[in-house]
């Protein structure tokens, strides 16, 4: 990573902690200078770059401010889901909204993915070549569960990062996050049981409760600070849950981060009652704070948290490797990945640890949070001046999903379906609830390479649910 | 494919098949110089490679015969299941034995997967190379299910090269065939409901079974001939089956080869009920016979059969590509995995796309078979000689599997243990069924690239074998 690139990191993540608030004005050119050690033309660049983000704006004569950002579009309220128990059936629409996002005209905003041209593909594919170039024949049926000894190594090392550590043997290689979760949810889990998800939830987990016949009970979440843990407490007071399946970091699709004295309350809770908790963390290397935030399993003494996460949103979208550090169910996961997919592909597991190896994730994940950071900020503005009064939005602080609330009266999936006809695809909210009660939301992907295009297609989708609402004007 | 390579296959087959049997003098050097019109030294080289494969003997001033094989071993019985239905728990076991099978200081004969070094595997990763540098980062994400389109073209096209047409939108693409077998049975079936297997079986199957909470019923299977359809017949009047998973070629354990007819009237018999078949097809590129077999599917006219395959025993293993032509079941299927795995690993599928586009598959297949098929005959005369008496064993048409029956009073786990401690595993008969009914057999695996090592193992197995029988002489 060049200088002037890291400095625009520094900067940008002040911006998104709230050091620099909207609106205040930058250091000056000869002030950062001098602080620094670095250039002029360093700052410059800087500045430039956090300028063609949209993070920050020249004011003639004046120097650079904070751009206003979000003013003007609040965040959603938190949700006050039924408390009672559901059985899931959302795959129907889910498959229903989805089989229409593969379209390349697409604008993909309700794609679960970000751009894949920011990631490393080519060096990626380097690492293989010379991974798979000669490589022992016996490695691939070796490397079968629980999966590659040095790509489980680096994954334990990337632990070790975040102030604390796993037991390798614990670490089990998976085809993505997702089979990561479905086993997960398959070894702790019987048909017919009860399952804690979060409100909105991830489609994903109520589909893999629909395969497997288990119930859910939603749990009230704040768009900010994700599960609410006291109310979970009485949940289970009133219900026998079996299981919960949350996402303290960056939330599908709320964005919520959980404080680290709320996981740790949530660990504690569920140690008392020894009910697993399924912890699915795609997102948490894309956090925009000073560092990365901790997983929930940080704070599990008894083995009982399941840990999911994957390279599939981060760095390598389709090689399809994620993991499960699984406690004390890491051998019922061995087997049953045995029984059921048999391993991952060795290909990808020989590429994620040569390039895990040779260095560069890290600076390749700083360069996507800074992408990340900018087209947040340009997505927020877009809402703030396209989309209709009333509407809410929560700026998340990591991954690449707004979670927007719509005025009443606006339909999300007919917005979904006006837009499509459009060429802009959106995730509407009824795909987040078991019992479809998100109706005016969209969750929004602003993981886009060119944000110009993220910007025209909120204007479309702005313009279009303007348009809602001014045909229903009773609601 | 070398000219002599091409003339040694073409007589390999003639003896597999019977045209040639045990002791027949090979036609003379000059005959098939004039009958092929190939030179001397090219049939020199082709009867060499037939010698150093053990498939023909040299004798002194007389010629070349075919070696005398399989003399002195008789075929297994036909399998006589008890007819009821049963719970599957098999599970434990399998996971004891396969445990122990990873260490590289063994000679694998209990392996499932043939030697990997028999496999182009540079030229794979030459392939993988070229596909990957520049690949257009979009189809990281658009070749999630069904699929590679290219990948799915390729093998439609191999359908079509064993005389029958599968329609490219039927199929989907699969972690490797386990995924497409279990993918296949999970929407074939709800929990309690009973399947159909054969007896013995795949434990891989027994596995699924398991897994999904189903119960097997077990259908008398011939070593040579495969399943029983008239049996069957009367099971499914007697029994309400919901499913069956059955591999009519090269079935493993017992390599026996369902002929036509058998096929034919399997699938009538079910689509008169309307009960699905679960084809595992995985070894029938490896037939010793003049051409592939047909799978079942080929007289499917109804799209009740689900055929499952996969590259990972005869090309590409550890590269997890399978797939299924799942009929009418493909739009359940390609959600199902949507679902559980979202998709297979996009370099995989690449490496394998690119390397059946260029060709060279079929001609190491047929490498692959003459080296098969010379190791059978290796091991058959081994087992000849270095069992104890009374030793039954079927040499099958395909695939890398011989299915032993040990004299009465030969307990085929404590063989099986007794031979781990000396460095070489086998795959004990207990596995192969629900009721673990054959405690005095063994699958073994002779895929080895070194003839003279299988040779090795199994001198030594029958020895310990031969050990046991002396041990236990009242029974």
């Amino acid at each position: 990573m060049k200088r002037y690139e890291q400095l625009a990191g520094d900067i940008a993540e002040s911006i998104a902690n709230g050091t620099l608030p909207p609106g205040a004005r930058l250091p000056s050119v000869r002030q950062t200078t001098a602080n620094r050690g670095v250039s002029p033309s360093t700052v410059f660049q800087a500045y430039y770059l956090l300028e063609a983000r949209g993070l920050i704006q020249a004011r003639p004569r004046s120097g650079y401010y904070v751009a206003s950002g979000a003013a003007g579009v609040s965040e959603p309220e938190p949700s006050r889901p039924s408390g009672e128990q559901q059985d899931v059936e959302v795959s129907e629409l889910v498959f229903q909204v989805l089989e229409h996002m593969r379209d390349r005209d697409l604008i993909p905003l309700g794609s679960a993915f970000p751009d894949p041209s920011l990631f490393p593909l080519d060096k990626l594919a380097m690492a293989q070549s010379k991974a798979m170039r000669g490589l022992d024949p016996w490695r691939t049926v070796e490397h079968l569960s629980p999966g590659n000894p040095e790509l489980r190594r680096q994954i334990t090392l990337r632990y070790l990062a975040t102030a604390f550590a796993i037991d390798s043997n614990e670490l089990i290689v998976t085809n993505g996050a997702m089979e990561a979760l479905n086993l997960s949810l398959e070894v702790t889990t019987r048909p017919g049981d009860l399952v804690a998800v979060e409100s909105p939830t991830f489609y994903g987990a109520l589909q893999a409760l629909e395969r497997l016949n288990l119930r859910a009970i939603e749990v009230p979440t704040h768009p900010r600070t994700g599960v609410d843990v006291p109310v979970l407490a009485t949940i289970l007071e009133r219900h026998l849950v079996k299981a919960c399946w949350f996402m303290p970091n960056f939330q599908n699709p709320l964005g919520s981060l959980m404080p680290d004295e709320a996981k740790q309350a949530l660990v504690q809770l569920l140690a008392e009652r020894q009910i697993p908790l399924i912890e699915d963390d795609v997102y948490g290397d894309l956090y925009f704070g000073t560092h990365k935030p901790r997983p929930a399993k940080a704070w599990d003494t008894q083995g009982l948290v399941l840990h999911c996460s994957s390279f599939s949103k981060t760095l390598a979208p389709g090689y399809r490797i994620g993991w499960v550090a699984a406690g004390r169910f890491a051998e019922a996961i061995a087997r049953r990945k045995l029984m059921s997919s048999l391993a991952a592909a060795v290909p990808s597991q020989e590429a994620l640890s040569r390039y895990l190896q040779q260095g560069g994730y890290d600076r390749h994940l700083r360069r996507l949070r800074l992408t990340l950071l900018g087209n947040r900020a340009a997505a927020l503005r877009s809402i703030a001046k396209h989309f209709p009064a009333g509407t809410r939005a929560s700026p998340p602080e990591g991954g690449y999903f707004l979670w927007i609330e719509l005025p009443l009266g606006v339909d999300a999936l007919a917005l979904h379906w006006l837009a499509l006809a459009n060429h802009v695809s959106s995730a509407p909210g009824h795909l987040f609830s078991a019992d479809h009660r998100f109706r005016r939301h969209l969750r929004i992907n602003f993981g886009q390479a060119d944000s110009s295009e993220l910007e025209m297609a909120l204007k479309l989708l702005g313009k279009l649910a303007g348009s809602l609402v001014q045909r229903t004007p009773r609601s």
